[in-house]
């Protein structure tokens, strides 16, 4: 089998820590069960472009006890641990990724994983979609599978144009994905991220979130909960209301940008922090992006308006600007929560994973019957995987009796009767 | 003008309330201006089911400035207004109801409204429009706008079962009624509501909520605002996790009913709290219920299962259960923001009756063309009402830029490019 | 035995609520019992200035039932429940208030109160101990007790011009007094009282409040737990600090008075929010007031500033300004909690009663041995309160073993050892 | 220079940290500039046991260019940080540290101090000033300063007993240390260290503190604010009281121990969670302790009873229990914000270093007015502490007038005047 790690002798520690991860990741540990009797995958090939976790190896483990043969590339070139590579390839995955690669050998190893013919591909920002519509004679796919905002979004942004060749599954829209890890997951790895490249006080800080979605929210909510002072920026009304009904203040960014020590983007697009940004900024300030791609904050530009830079942590770069006053780039930009702490915990990734794995199965029975175009998760296959969640932390349900049953229909029943 | 109200003395204090809900409700006094140049509703006649309150007071001020013809009454026996009927009628207002009316008045209030013959029915419970369909050769009515979760259940089952007569507009499910009014509003009117009623301590107590969604959630974050510890109870596999996730402990009622010191439903379903659950309680228990009918506490099982009981203060009765303990009903088991507090402030209201306001004036336009049915309020209208409000409360959103649009729709670029 | 009252025949309904108020105070009932049992207090004569609330009820109960002969006059115009009053008459208590009385009344029934010639004055504002100080000659007073900060500010004053002539006992400055009905109590009724003066959205309102004492601190935190945006104001750097990092915005009131939309002082100061701050004000600004005395909002400034004003609602008044604005005062200025609402609630009163009836039966035992000053309540008082109140919430404390016993006097063991 | 560290060429990367570090404490920068100018501490020797972080290097950095000749040793094997010793050791400190050193280095290192003869020592957990007390007789110390709980329990144990020979400043039980550093900062790193550990999901977990002191509350309310359930035991009435008034759930820790995913220690005390706990709880179950020692958790008790034990992640050890289950203690039980995270932020040791850099100015005035025991840091030091902050964070204090000042004295002004 071919590969292309960093250090295969790393697997020890990678298996570990993967075992560390399945402990938390209930929901998918019941699904590899089924999967490995059940073997649904026998005979198909799955590329897969992921953040290469602890998390993913479980739900690459569960693809495998189903029968699957898998390449793996990384959908991040900063978020691929080493050690999971390795116990991967140990395990027979054909894993094409090292840490902190250049984008040169990104593309080559996405190029390789592509190389194993997939009849499904599994994506985490649309590249490897992107690369198989590029040069479509090359490739016999069936159906992808998409994760992010960013991902669906350039999906869709290809239906519309009519170029989709084939199905995506849009985990990302599904309510087990984006309520659970887009909030509570990027919420707290944002957090996470930024505490371990800056070990600043948060407590007190004036915090700008860019984006109220989802994982906006998130953010300022986790933010709040550390104590820092949350201001959000919007362009769109109705959830900038709601940030104002969450007691939030709500500005736009030029405003909002003299006034911040720390900002973060979750948006899905591109320059929402930008030079005449950066040049309202205190001295001090702190840039983050948790948002898929680096290109929320226009880093681009950043470097070119600096007049010096240097790495004053691991994960933190100083800018100095023309006007003398000095920003903080935190992972170059990337989603922080990956660059510089270790993405969503084992426990909401069990969510999603689970989606994409049921999802798997679902494609591989149900692509026939489906024209190119994007698709939500069955919901079926979303409440079963908050049934087997809740089932696994040990927590009840109410149900509803017959006379309930019957009143759900009854429309006679009101007030005047 | 035919009306039936208490004192038509109250009505300049009726005024005067209505005037200072009428300043935190900028967007449908920019309606009622728009309505009042355009006249959209001359010749129309609209017949309303409506909790009778200062802001509602405004929204029929609007259809009024539009040119309708409007009757009113009562869509909750104890929420009604007796000084705001007076201001009404003052204006011209045909209003049947009376504050605290047995149901034999509040039924024929309705009746009375209905003589109006008229072509649009305003909804809040869906009790007009089961009226309507119970003696559907009466009457010749367009359309239906309906604004709650409990009325929109009643009018999709009438839908199923295909005896829906005209279409019927859900403001209840537009977002800027759900995540507002729902949220924010019921969330500060049940606390209001629980503290008028009792002067509890709510820091320190452990406080139930039965249902998570848009209401449910609004009381379970405000209860925890004001320091109680909030369990909650669900049917729903992915809001339990969302409340789970919140931190909130989530247990099946019959768990919850022996710890809690307040009890709230939100649910839209009946007999949430029962007679089984009474008995589990502790001595002291507040029973209360956010949900739009009187159903949700089982009142009537309540008092089956009663000893006795007391008139303790003005919205709290004592019962006294076979087991020597001692329950407190607010209420009446009716919704407790409308009948021991004020019902969601202007602000709120401002958002969901301009919703009302344009959807009547949507409904008058398009009715033609709208077969039976359940409808959602067109995306554009609730737009249009969460941008007036952001501008009348001064609040500036980001927009994008020429780059930003043309990225929207570049699927092209990825990380690999 | 004289009284003067409103009206006695409400007494059995002021019985009715003194008795759902006495069964939040499980601490106060069981210091009832013993007080009956043992009577300490046979032979004496108390004069009480408090708010005429259901709990003082109970308070006053537990004082009779230890054998005192007891005095009740207001001390606050506005906070008197006519219908305790008469309940406390049918019991044996000789009261002195009316509802909304008149400063001459109020003056006029703190005379009669002390006609009583007490050995021992409770006081709420340290008026009664104001008066005893103006006429030293006619009374002969043991010793006092001073429940709010703003009375021992002044009895702190007096001791410091060497003009008080017995021991007080300052109960405010108690752990269960400060921390928990200053903070969970005046934060409570504060929102309450807003609530039944404005029926006002607090979600997205911001929220100016004056002083992060522990009143301050209260409040700060419920109005954010009802999804206010809260600004502080202070004179205190390390609270100012506190206040920042509890993620409050902290300005001087001259800069936050432009963007508050409500605004509450808790100070024990004078002229907090004054004509400077009223002119910067936006229309429709709401004031209220938490600490005791009723000069934080300068009132008196702000009637002599207005050309003209209206009674809009039972608890606010609209001021019209000079400029054109409008701004809302609710309480007249009085707290807002007792003018508006109902005080803390009685699971607090619980713990600062139970602190003033066990004081009194200290200060009777002690007070030969106590110079006149200002005396903090003995902590042996105030950590039978706690556990007694624990206690009665049915809560368990963990308890030192031998081992840690021993550990808490060994200083030789350390890191090094 | 004698000295003992790591690796003398890591010196540049420490000095760049260091640097980042000063950039969040401009209290103690405008203090270097003082001590700079007037050289309080011109040929006094200081030996210091402190964390050898990036911020103490800017407080011994203030010592020094106050013209002190500084030696200084770890006060936790676990927290040295190499580079920053490398800089120190470069810039003329006499350092003794190595990360990770055993017990008979770090105990040997504290001698190596010692040996500077110093006049002053500034401790933390008070070993040094335990060992100057086992051999008084080599050693002629003036004075001494303690930063924690644990050591000024230690100092004033030996007080008690009449063994202490000099004067302490309580640095910890400042205001500027305690509500800050102990609250906003031990709140923060120890959830920063939890999650860096283990990367779990605090939503929805729940989270057992011990202790409801300054650290207990800020780690209670930073866990909640992370979504956790927080579940709090204590040994204090009014403690625990205040721990149910902020919304979290009370309980004896064996009730706790079956109930919580994540525990932490803040008490101060010995073996607050030991054997008979461990085998009450989860499978799972993690343990950390932010108490200054490692002997909250007790640790040598797990270490007896585990029937096997595995690391498996950097600062995580599972212990295998003999019913079976498998519990994870973070940091080897060490101080977990030490240990896996960097500890309080730059800008809260700003607080506590200040008055510990003015503190040892005003000790070297005045020791000879001061009879060995345990002294407060100075109010006036406080307070300007607090002061310089809020300057340098931009913050404006309102200002009494002439007429509040004068308020301040006036007992004779109440209601009935």
């Amino acid at each position: 089998m071919p590969y292309d790690i960093h250090d295969r002798s790393l697997a020890e520690r990678g298996q570990q820590r993967i075992d560390w991860a399945a402990r938390h990741m209930p929901v998918l540990r019941q699904i590899t069960e089924e999967f490995a009797a059940e073997k649904p995958f026998e005979g198909r090939r799955i590329a897969a472009s992921l953040h290469i976790t602890t998390e993913t190896a479980v739900l690459v483990g569960a693809l495998q006890a189903g029968g699957a043969e898998v390449a793996l590339c990384a959908s991040n070139p900063l978020s691929t641990h080493d050690d999971v590579c390795a116990a991967l390839v140990e395990r027979g995955i054909a894993v094409y990724a090292h840490h902190g690669e250049d984008l040169a050998s990104y593309q080559r190893h996405m190029e390789q994983a592509l190389a194993i013919q997939p009849q499904l591909v599994m994506d985490d920002g649309a590249d490897l979609i992107a690369i198989l519509h590029s040069r479509p004679e090359e490739y016999e796919v069936l159906a992808g599978i998409e994760e992010t905002t960013s991902g669906v979004m350039r999906a869709r942004a290809m239906a519309e144009q009519q170029v989709l060749r084939f199905p995506v599954v849009a985990v990302n829209d599904t309510p087990t994905k984006r309520y659970f890890d887009n909030r509570y997951g990027t919420g707290q790895n944002t957090i996470d991220g930024i505490l371990r490249a800056t070990n600043v006080l948060l407590a007190g800080a004036t915090f700008v979130v860019a984006g109220y979605g989802w994982c906006g929210r998130g953010i300022a909510m986790r933010a709040r909960g550390m104590g820092a002072r949350v201001i959000v920026s919007e362009i769109n009304a109705t959830r900038a209301l709601e940030a104002i009904m969450d007691g939030f203040q709500v500005l736009p960014m030029h405003e909002a940008a003299p006034l911040g020590e720390i900002f973060v983007t979750a948006t899905g697009m591109a320059g929402v922090i930008r030079r005449e940004h950066f040049l309202l900024m205190q001295d001090g300030a702190i840039l983050a992006n948790s948002g898929h791609f680096d290109v929320e904050v226009d880093t681009a530009g950043l470097r070119d308006l600096a007049t010096g830079s240097a790495q004053l942590r691991q994960h933190m770069t100083e800018y100095e600007l023309p006007n003398g006053r000095k920003v903080y780039l935190l992972g170059q930009g990337r989603l922080i929560g990956q660059a510089a702490a270790e993405a969503s915990p084992a426990a909401l990734m069990d969510l999603s994973f689970a989606d994409q794995a049921l999802s798997t199965r679902y494609l591989f029975e149900a692509y026939q019957r489906l024209t190119p175009g994007v698709y939500d998760v069955p919901s079926e296959i979303d409440e079963r995987v908050a049934v087997l969640k809740l089932r696994a932390l040990g927590v009840q349900l109410d149900t509803l009796t017959q006379e309930q049953l019957a009143y759900q229909h009854a429309w006679q029943v009101g007030t005047a009767n």
